[in-house]
């Protein structure tokens, strides 16, 4: 049974119909609304679909459950699958779930399907996520919508009791939100230190010896740049770990919780450390297509011919044929070493690796 | 209890008997078939081992599954395991586990193991996918054959009711379906702008000015192709959302289904939106090789020659200069947004996304 | 309830407190312990705790189980949650919570919470692995402490029956036990190629020339040693495969188990291989690097001046050119093909794999 006429209703009745389910949309207005729905759904006034069905999908707003009250006598031990979403997070002190739950005592209420967006629905679980987060404090009803879910080709995810219910509400409104924070302290050290690799690089020989060196800013200013910012981003990583452990030992405990700030910056630290890894990778890159350049072509041409004309046969200089080569070498292991530290941190690995494993490679 | 004496009975047999469980082995001839079990199994007739067991793995074909209608008395409450498999895709209208089902109503059937090979059975889980899907219309049968596989070292998924053993039994039949149409396409596109390329850039100057250009086959050739296709696959993913917009508009709905082949473009992109990455990286790649081959040392030392001897000082020429630059500039930032793109479609990383989540980063 | 008050005890304790719970510390002198544990916990003596509580975390050594035994008319029908570790791998010949669960044999044991530290009980699942692996005979008792540890923050997983108990528990003394002899071979590989190549291209033209080479090793040395080293690890990963296989035809059975030595090689397989291609991978960003050296540039200016002064137009040599383009242009399709293996092998693809495709792969 769905309850409700709008986009969801629709799109999940669609859903249920294509994958083999019998389905009755209570409607409080049958006649208007039936054109909207597939052929294949009956479309009857509220009570009548409530008291045929046994899983019921609300799909009306938190603000209508109210309306529903009337319906409390046919809906007594039905299971009520809550859809609803937010619009913002943490709205209400309760959760939509909890509320519906407290409204029909004599109701089994399941949260579900709320993760999964109305052209998912209707279309299939084609990529992306195809997880539908369910909960409940009963487990029969829980399994029964979750084998609803399996056969609509969803992966069903048990989140435990009712009381999840506010944090899956919150889930579909999420915005990377643990990596807004890093986002902006890269970008703005990237502005910091290419604006002073510029002065350095362009500006200064062009005030002081007139010499046009514009073309250097797509690449050689900003691969100069990339590595200031990922050494500073790499030990924003290390620092506020050795600042907590300073906190410990000047507290004589490790059971007192640390400062707001700190306890945000340990938080962060994954994802800082992501970005660092992604500013070295870059670099690597930017570094390698140097010598493609037609600038360097041209350069080394030059120096070529302007020794060829002075007829200088040498211009080996050992220190710093080794300053390179030890360069290069360093920073090829100190990459390959990030490289593993950023494998695993992908979720997967990660999941397969114990504590002490993880603490070992980090 | 194993009905059977194939191959995967035997491999099921060794497994069970090394994981610790006592195991039944009901042969129609016992004593011919005893030496081909391990010696910690009995072999016994199959009423024997039926009357016995609690859960009885049935490894005999679906053509053969009349052939245990004898034993339906003594099947009565136990749980039947159907592990058997199909030669092609949706053989049966049936799944040969409802099959089962109808066959004996008074048995719990549990559709399981038929994902596993009975090499992987006998030598153990290593490598690969370790995964066993359990499907059932009992719960408590469910979790029984979920215990078993666990303990066997494999990780039990649960699938729900009986109805998905038709999705379960088409699992090993699968060759990478979502990949066929998309790679033939990318070899389709490759042999085209190759074919262009050759003779645009070996074929023409050798017919024109009879210059010997075959060595830019391997390397060159290839990496002015492999944008191309990169390119027109990129497209291809982009291209099939503005149609689907398109035919919404202009139907006024988005409620009618899409025609078919629009369909299945629509399930494609991720498969041609990876393989564009993929390209794309080669490109990166054999770009990053061109300094590096003996033609391109040649060439530079043959120019600096001529400037020498001819003592042409400059051949600095800013448009080149800039065009490299800025060609390497955005090279570098498209394969950085493509790797990200990459990335987020890895299951693990999609799994931790919510949908406006996804759709920000695509 | 919590039984203890250890490290684990109490960082159990905070951690349940600040996800909601009401929580009861038993301890036996529980005026002089109350000031370790955090303010909303209830410390009081052992029985005391008990009684009240329905689900009871069992913080104490295995060697004090016995201790508790004054206890047992108050813990029938309590769940009693085994959260010990072992200081050695099997330790014992019984795991903790199988003894615990003899001992008590009126009481439901649940193993659970040992792979979690107490650090991150205490400041909560941040990153790395969120799993609490718990098993249990009882299916009611093993879906409250997940629905706990679900609330709590942790991923809870279902690994079976309570005789999966020794295995949780040697989980958090693992240490990565499948790398450690891959990565000896990997380093023994490493020293006997980079010691043949110290001596062929350094110390050799030392000696017979007096020429000066050292600045080789840190960039060339390396990177010829790095592929010799792939080579001889891929073919490492494909021998045992030919003799497990000669083993069957020679003793004429599938059957027959393979000596312990072949064994272990192919259970290593996956490790080699993943080696291999961190080899191969460095190789080629070493290789990429060489035309970025001062020394490369060097070299080139010297030959181009050389050049010049003789006027010697024509340097090209076909038979050099052509090999360079097809060592480069077959290195990077071996290269991508071998990323390919790689990310097959990533835990979340090879699920999503079916035992046909990841042999097709292969």
């Amino acid at each position: 049974g769905v309850l409700g006429s709008g986009d969801f209703a629709r799109s999940l009745a669609v859903r249920l119909v294509c994958s083999g389910f019998r389905v009755l949309v209570g409607s409080r207005s049958p006649k208007r609304k039936a054109g909207l729905f597939p052929a294949a759904a009956e479309v009857t006034c509220q009570a009548e679909a409530v008291k045929k069905a046994d899983v019921i999908f609300v799909a009306v707003f938190r603000e209508h459950y109210s309306t529903l009250c009337d319906l409390a006598d046919v809906l007594v031990g039905k299971i009520l699958v809550d859809v609803s979403n937010n619009t913002e997070i943490n709205h209400h002190k309760e959760s939509n779930a909890e509320y519906l739950a407290s409204l029909f005592p004599a109701c089994t209420v399941v949260k579900g399907f709320n993760v999964v967006s109305a052209w998912t629905l209707q279309s299939g679980a084609r990529d992306g996520n195809k997880q539908v987060l369910i909960c409940s404090n009963d487990q029969e009803a829980k399994r029964t919508v979750a084998d609803i879910a399996q056969v609509m080709g969803f992966t069903p995810v048990d989140m435990g009791c009712l009381s999840s219910a506010r944090e899956i509400e919150n889930v579909p409104l999420r915005l990377l939100p643990a990596w807004k924070i890093p986002i902006f302290l890269a970008l703005g050290l990237f502005l910091c230190f290419f604006t002073y690799n510029l002065i350095r690089q362009v500006i200064h020989p062009y005030i002081r010896e007139q010499k046009n060196k514009l073309y250097k800013i797509p690449v050689e200013v900003v691969n100069t740049t990339l590595p200031c910012v990922s050494y500073v981003m790499l030990s924003l990583v290390y620092l506020p770990g050795v600042l907590a452990a300073c906190s410990q030992l000047y507290h004589g405990t490790k059971y007192r919780r640390f400062p707001d700030w700190l306890d945000q910056w340990l938080q962060h630290r994954k994802q800082i450390g992501l970005l660092s890894f992604f500013c070295a990778a870059l670099h690597a890159v930017y570094s390698l297509c140097l010598p493609m350049r037609r600038s360097h072509r041209y350069l080394l041409i030059e120096t070529a011919v302007k020794q060829a004309v002075e007829k200088k046969m040498t211009i080996w200089v050992e220190e710093e044929v080794w300053r390179m080569e030890i360069y290069i070498s360093v920073g090829i292991i100190a990459l390959g070493l990030l490289s593993l530290l950023a494998i695993t941190s992908l979720p997967s690995i990660a999941n397969s690796l114990n504590w002490r494993e993880f603490s070992f490679i980090q």
